[in-house]
């Protein structure tokens, strides 16, 4: 971390990213599903406190992060932000994932970030923390999951602490690479090296889930359709 | 309360419902109009900090209830939840009530769950907690007030309490067989034994605001139309 | 502030505003732009915790301001509100500023004062505190601002203090006369006094940021045309 006008983000341009393939699966499949699934693996990664702001959409891909940290007196205000670095290490596909510490009274992310992030292909932002623009940003239906909704800038408040570090949104660890899904429901992280595991394990539950269903149209209660397709076990550790 | 491993829930299937007709003509009132009418009989029957989650519906039907608790240390997991007795128990246009006790870091509802009551022709859930699913039951347009959503399961964090036992959900009071009203405002219950003198009342404010709208829109100022149909006065006790 | 029984509200009919063309081009600015040229100017006029409850609406007119404060003990109950004072002192394209000290367990706004101010022209409401009516306003598309909704009268809880008195809502005092500017950002005040600078200013940030996104259009990255207009100095006080 900066301290008293030092200015030294750490800067990571490399980012090991899963496999395409495996990526594409997971953006047909549904937050709680995977969740069951990350259950299953013992893993935590499901973000809280943040809202999807804009209704409908979903993503999947892979996190490029960025950690703010506020100003400190005697420093000297914000030189850059992600929107900086964005041409040089992210790829289509891609989700940005910002830390600023679920801060609300300032933001940072705007019309300018999210006109740049269509340009390049960038899938979403995740924030912990607040956005402005947000008339425009949802007439570009761009998805954005964050803590809300503020008109003041960010610029000469916060600094990059690091881009593409290990980062905290929502209580959960985000590595740059990890997999990250959003929907209607929320926001989950799915790291990378348990990935095709996960895959493999939310596509089960989906499966089950739609047997039940599938069940329950043809006449079961519900009670006889989740025995049949043991629904209280679903999201408990198979390995 | 079952403790470390018992589970003995206390389920009621048999529920004393108002008369169609008077849930019908609720329908037809705000919650707004029937809060004043809840106050001139001087019951409390706002159902604070829920929001409605799918905009644009309106729900008034009987409460089948259900309290959840976490489950302890030593307890075997969940083995079922409220889905398990809905055929049982549920009637087409009954409103399903949920205790969580207000939990916000796991879920007590979703989509199997939404498709069931549907097909059930259950008219909405009311829940003090979380759910998921959202993109689904915004497809379905099904009614829920809640607190919001997240991915995370409620399986084996929780477990049942009570089916139709009283319940508090967003610090009231309902039994089943009150009556709930939610609209976009929110969600009010309306105890069963006053549900006619409620009505009439509601009814009468109804008509009072409509006639002050009407008076302003004939010339009136609203200061004056107010003053005809004294409206400071509508929601004070007559009987 | 009255006390046991004497309701003596300071009404003030007179209200200063600001010129009507200036309003109106501020009406073409967004809150984050018009946010930007207050820091500029050394102003705070971020109003916080507000949420905009109508989507894809923009106000910019004067405020009208009133404040409320809770009945005591010993008081004879609600009299009159804002409505009863709209005819006198409201004129097209005003914006009611109410302060009820942030309370949300009762309302200070609903429909028959929504169907008043569109009736009178007024541009929208903003609300420190909760209102009802939300089905109805959302069909009239009326902007308002505010902490939420419930359907619990505020008669008989809230009487007035002040009409066109200073207010505080979401921590910003706001005068009667002062720029109301929101949209699905959020709601800045703009003083009066400083309306001409503030307009100058946000219409230079809205053109540099125009320009840099018309630059990453044409193929600069986003680094090199913040640095061709100076992004990061935007928000600074150049006076």
């Amino acid at each position: 971390m900066s301290v008293c006008g030092d200015y030294n983000p750490t800067i990571v341009t490399k980012v090991e990213r899963p496999p395409r393939n495996i990526i594409d699966e997971f953006k047909n499949l549904s937050t709680p599903n995977v969740s069951d699934a990350l259950e299953r693996n013992r893993v935590n990664g499901v973000v809280e406190n943040l809202r999807p702001m804009v209704s409908g959409v979903r993503i999947a891909g892979p996190a490029i992060t960025v950690r703010y940290v506020p100003l400190s007196p005697g420093e000297e205000g914000t030189k850059e932000d992600i929107g900086d670095y964005l041409f040089e290490i992210a790829q289509q596909g891609d989700v940005i994932v910002i830390d600023n510490g679920g801060v609300t009274t300032y933001t940072c992310w705007g019309d300018i970030l999210t006109f740049t992030a269509v340009k390049l292909g960038i899938a979403g932002t995740v924030i912990d923390g607040m956005f402005r623009d947000y008339d425009n940003i949802l007439k570009m239906r761009y998805p954005i999951f964050a803590r809300g909704t503020i008109p003041r800038t960010g610029k000469d408040r916060l600094q990059i602490d690091g881009v593409n570090v290990a980062v905290e949104v929502g209580g959960i660890l985000v590595r740059p690479g990890d997999i990250i899904l959003g929907d209607d429901t929320g926001v989950l992280r799915i790291p990378k090296e348990k990935a095709a595991d996960i895959l493999k394990d939310a596509k089960q539950v989906e499966e089950a889930e739609r047997m039940i269903i599938d069940s329950v149209s043809s006449g079961l209660t519900l009670r006889e359709a989740r025995q049949k397709y043991r629904y209280f076990q679903l999201q408990r550790a198979t390995r």
